[in-house]
């Protein structure tokens, strides 16, 4: 990372933390540069003022998420149901390496307000984009039930992001840290098992009663 | 309600909107008081200023929707499963009927700040003592799978929340309106569907094919 690029991300960071601490008006410019150890007109050279770095926080942060989901929808082997727990599994690990970005931009993104309109129309109608080719791909292939893709994609997403958009919540009430390592095995493994409930048709069990069932509909009793 | 009430009420009404807007920072308690059209010296009266009305806002909140939870879950005649989704279909009211307050007041509940920690530790624990007395009913009487009751709470109180926190994405990226009626009759029917999927341990298919099963082990052969 070059001086320019470290400097542009230290000011990010800075950002963040203060963001979420102090609110968007709660903090000044001045604050963000002294925390970040550089010079206040950096702010105005790099983003344009403090709702541009506000911007560039929230784009920088959706555009990583996104090119995460995009690159496993992209992978050539994995099946539909692989692929959808990857994209869970990838996101999971892409808010724990940034949690403190992940928590204030899942945060902002609930808010009312322009900027957040424009950002969810253009980064949250790619996510959703995404999740459906898979969706789709699994009940073509016969993998999936037939879902309603949209209360999918919303549960589905809901639930990969909770722990980090909760954060708090997951902490006090349950006494878990989903910035942990620990935690995001436990918890990819809690998303297979819903996602395979919901989504997988579930024949295991009938394919084993199946066989049997046919040979007495055919012969009116088990071969020997 | 008397005058005094009614005054307070605008006072929380006028205060969630301009705390939505402009955040807890942005706001001043003679903003608050000029938009509930009474005089600022009533917000110290009722709330002894502005961090009080806060608190006030999403203690009153809170305990609302817990006294629904509540009221649900000492219901004599319900099943497991349907309090359950009585539990959900009445917070989707309570959401729907306190719309701006409860967008404001998950939102907040996903900040870290001591207020939270100390909402959380109160009302949450309560919230996931009441959920778990219905889902232990539920595994005890054998309807529901033995699932973790941690996982399961977080996972079905954040499906219950998610188009009123999310309330924006769920406009503009799904065209849906969390706050009218027709919103709240479709999404209660797919918390049921995915409520059935996920808690209730399907028997039918089974049971269907198991007697045919039973009385080949048995004798070999179905009976005439």
């Amino acid at each position: 990372m070059s001086v320019a690029e470290s400097m542009r991300e230290k000011l990010l960071d800075a950002a963040t933390i203060l963001f979420t601490n102090k609110g968007f008006n709660g903090t000044s410019v001045r604050e963000i540069a002294s925390k970040a150890g550089g010079n206040v007109s950096l702010i105005s050279y790099y983003f344009g003022g403090k709702q541009g770095l506000l911007e560039a926080l929230m784009i920088d942060y959706l555009e990583g998420y996104l090119d995460v989901l995009e690159a496993e929808v992209k992978e050539k082997n994995d099946s539909a149901f692989e692929k959808i727990m990857n994209m869970a599994e990838k996101s999971l690990h892409y808010m724990k390496d940034n949690h403190l970005r992940a928590r204030f931009v899942l945060r902002e993104m609930t808010l009312d307000s322009m900027l957040i309109r424009e950002i969810t129309s253009t980064y949250l109608m790619k996510e959703k984009h995404l999740y459906s080719i898979i969706l789709k791909k699994g009940m073509q292939e016969g993998v999936f039930h037939k879902l309603p893709l949209s209360w999918t994609i919303m549960q589905f997403r809901g639930m990969v992001m909770m722990p980090f958009l909760h954060h708090q919540y997951v902490r006090e009430v349950f006494q878990l840290h989903p910035q942990e390592s620990h935690f995001i095995s436990v918890y990819k493994k809690e998303l297979r098992t819903w996602a395979s409930k919901t989504l997988l048709r579930q024949k295991e069990e009938l394919e084993k009663a199946f066989p049997l069932i046919a040979e007495i509909r055919e012969y009116g009793a088990v071969k020997p």
